[in-house]
């Protein structure tokens, strides 16, 4: 397998399986003399772990990173950041009988076809635990870039959409539910839905908004490395994205230029922001803002027909401690894969010009 | 600026400003031993450039590639095969009048503030006459991994969609009219569409759907480089995209996990394909579709403010031949992107076991 | 810092400094499907690391490897190889006095002029400890090419060298004596010499060649990445080299082509070997043999200036358990670093032709 | 083939045969805003081009250089510059008679057995031609890094030796005579040497040592890039190169601590240099000097055995126009290599520190 590595010269490595001893990462790139926030970094793993709120998969993961090399004296050395996240949850659990079962929408036959040998234990490589990494990456990230305030938050949850600009939100409201919506009313709703969908044993889909504010004008490297194509590569990485736009995204597609384009003041900002705050694939110094689209999840405690690996239909019932709705726990993941984007990008714009 | 080069194994870098000498690329990582028809390539930038219809720009260039080396007796040596694109039709023009202004939702205003110094003429590196190389390269891509059957077309243009699926179209009728749509009937109506913005001086989004078949079981690296994701960072990294979904796409975050999951036949096919071949980041050998949106070209032929240099806002007048609707002509941009990914996924799947 | 990750296809990323919690890496891009003997990973280990003989320093530390991830009911699954090495020696000692001291011809002054804030107990990530992950790396890097033959030895220390070619040298016998020289009588000299210098507090340089056999015709990338300018970056980006030669090497420089080419025989073999078995940077079947040359260690027990930093000469009197040659634990570091090369480019070669 | 590509930040990506229509490169990665003197371009091209003194082959090729994009007004754009240098003089030529013949010590034979299919018009792609390419983009770097003096000179042919150190030799008559050697008494040997080799249709090995004054501190990325290490695989990367030392080198292996170690000066500066330069792979600020050895080109104007593609062993007559003696044309090539390392890396190191 390759493509265990994101980012150019803020580069993150990743390894783990969800059943094996550990899961961890190493970041190479980031510049010495970062003062680091440990806390920081650990508090948005508690905001991406399993068992937060009745919403969400009741496992019991503690996810505690710890960092073995890079920083010293609470300060990055400009070595490389490695780091170990031990999956305390997983051992005893026998998962022998999925072993020859392919389940539907899952990774099981794509892998199986491909590698012809794989940890079929809990989803191994393929589980969504791979995120804890990167939320842990992207908590490093952040604190990198400091200065660019990173949003994200639940936009809609199956046919619950908020129907407000983003500029009307509180971002102070999103941790205020265990939905992460800032809209309160709309919240209430996401998570009766939830809640309903969870009691049927279904899951149910939704998306995602993330808002980057006060990003410096200049990000993003045009040609095949735009701002928003890295974002939407990022973003479709993460585990059940079916989808991503920027700015007016597909509602551009049905738009008339002179209604689209977005007319400049004197210092450079723009009246309207339909470009989403990226124009020829450099930031504009605008907000940028984009919309991931999340799948339902594909295990349901329901009856199911599944593929074993001799080609017979058998029957199967999902069960086990599984997220309902994928998009609450999502929110500290999109918000670290942008800070990864941004990162690596704000490194490489110091050196655009001598 | 870095960013010029595309794929891992199958990698594609490019030079070239629209206004410069030439415009050209180098292929490097294509294997030794494959037969190439060069009339297919002229072929692929026939569909591409300008002036072949009412509905695109009148501008006149021939774009013939001429390649320089990596390809001897007819056949691929296995060395980088580079060439060129003369830039024919831009050499006299006097673009002086532009150097100092920002056109709105153009590039001209990121690129002066990221590199401080830039060809103007014509938009110059952020021109999509970049294109056109990796329609070149994407017509070699094409030819080594040529079991795959690659069709884009354009679904939407404004508000007119085409109302069926995907497989209720032939594509064989995607070139029998200029605006690339295979159903008959909305094509006429988008060629309407479209005739009638022109004459208005304005433009117009639309959206482009591209359908992959007979895609071996297999391709995709899991985590940061999902076979989606490396297709919607090759999507949205075209002029003018602005989303990118595949499969189910935004419409699956609408959806239940028990109505979208795909069952598996005995074969290892799926009854539906909301997952739109793709499981886990790997392809898993059925039909891959994926929708990309394009917002209205920002040049439009009516008076616009600008901003220029100094920080005034200006009145220009748009002039010149420009596309009414970028789809038509984006339509091989998008084929010749996906290529590029699918041969790179093709060569890295080579790898996967022993 | 960048730079930490070695290999294209065949990808390994290391992090940890000497005096962090543990050392480690992933291996990107292992097939999957390879038997791994975790034995033979570990007896690497054994012959690299300290205290395995009088003539090596005496600090003890096991270097155990613990494999996190990758390896599933004894086969690699083709996903990253995650793996951590303690530093079970190094927790407790003070090193505040040498915080403000650069060493001479250590990498203490460049590290600090570099990031500003450093590690600056033992070396940090400047330390051969760093090595230790390579060698746990290159053992998996062996059992993928495991056909071909990789052996290294000690061929000089100071002014003792083998005054035998290659071919007549039993590889039998390099793990026979301390020194790690296949032959006998110089061995006995080189260990003498090594006891000599170490009960005058001094240190001492040498040589180590390395002979691999049985590699398969065709593997290098001609250009950049010719095979012996890869395994010459290779050895020269361990610890204290100085030098690299292959084939003929610097002898090669004094000769005539009449007398320095290689004349075929009919089965494509050559009758002599003074390319060192590449031509064109490519493999031609032939053993490959290089020399690389180690510097003395530059810490020696004897009173010697530094400065601080505040730029003041300062006596200091080195002290410690150090190696007075660096030869004998380098002879395994050879060999890990050019089983990753070969293990790269033996996948790199499976994309040549169609 | 992969491996056409050097550099990191500073990225060349070339392509070309030898008897192809054009050669050529892409540097992506140089900063906007930079001058360049496209006259001292040329200059470098004419010390590296055939036919310019009695001891070179007598080939004549022009080498001019052609920018195609990324220079506009005189100055870079940060875009990529692409540039292609034609093949003048080798169109007619019919090479059909060695198509089947694998010369001994060329790379025909290893060529023909990884690819299968090969350019076998006067090398093709292993052809010395390629480094045109490296010359003209190494010219662009020198002006990125116009503060660093790089100077590099023959330093011995066959058994000729300057016998000098390099600080007792006036770099300013490198130019002034035809084998590019500062030691004037040297220099009249080595050349009476190399006519009287050539007189006999043989060829002769040398050396070449390169100086790199004026470096910052802090270039280079420890562990795998340590910037001798690269320095060494972009030497080891040029045609007949078959060695590589930094600093003390092969001697270091000789040596003692006690007698290697470079004793600071207050200001940080050191009383000796057998560092090189370099320490712990990053540049402290001494002068960088290495030395490069080169074999005797193959083709000698003799009779000589070949092999044929059956398995014949063929006698062939070596004719045409061929160097006697590689060095002094390769002089120019190891300043481009040194210049685009050194580019690289001065770009990498803006990104160590905040």
């Amino acid at each position: 397998m390759a493509g265990n590595s994101f980012g150019k010269l803020f580069n993150l490595t990743t390894f783990g399986e969800s059943h094996g001893e550990a899961i961890g990462g190493i970041i190479d790139g980031c510049p010495a003399g970062l003062e680091i926030d440990l806390e920081a970094v650990q508090l948005e793993m508690q905001r991406r772990k399993p068992g937060q709120s009745k919403i969400v998969t009741q496992r019991k993961e503690e996810d505690d990173v710890t960092f073995l090399s890079g920083i010293f004296e609470g300060k990055t050395t400009g070595t490389p950041i490695g780091f170990v996240i031990e999956n305390t949850n997983q051992k005893s659990k026998d998962y022998s009988h999925i072993k020859d079962i392919y389940r539907p929408s899952h990774a099981d036959y794509t892998f199986d076809q491909k590698y012809g040998h794989r940890d079929y234990r809990g989803g191994g490589r393929s589980s969504a635990r791979e995120t804890a990494v990167r939320v842990a990456a992207g908590a490093i990230a952040k604190q990198l870039i400091s200065n660019i305030k990173i949003n994200a938050f639940v936009s809609s949850v199956g046919e619950i959409f908020i129907d407000k600009p983003y500029q009307d939100l509180d971002f102070s409201k999103i941790e205020s539910n265990i939905i992460r919506c800032p809209d309160e009313s709309s919240a209430a709703k996401m998570i009766a839905k939830v809640e309903e969908i969870k009691k049927a044993g279904d899951t149910i889909g939704g998306t995602i908004t993330c808002v980057l504010q006060n990003v410096p004008v200049g990000l993003g490297e045009p040609v095949f490395d735009k701002l928003h194509a890295e974002l939407g590569k990022a973003m479709l990485s993460i585990n059940a994205v079916k989808g991503f736009e920027y700015g007016g995204g597909f509602c551009s597609a049905k738009m008339q230029g002179s209604e689209h384009n977005d007319l400049f003041n004197e210092d450079g900002s723009t009246k309207s922001n339909l470009s989403g705050g990226i124009q020829g694939g450099i930031s504009n110094g605008m907000d940028i803002y984009f919309r991931v689209a999340f799948k339902p999840v594909a295990t349901i405690i329901q009856k199911q027909e599944a593929l074993d690996n001799q080609g017979n239909i058998v029957e199967m019932q999902g069960k086990g401690r599984h997220d309902p709705c994928v998009v609450p726990r999502a929110v500290p993941i999109v918000e670290a894969m942008a800070a990864l984007v941004i990162a690596d990008y704000w490194l490489q714009n110091k050196l655009s010009t001598l």
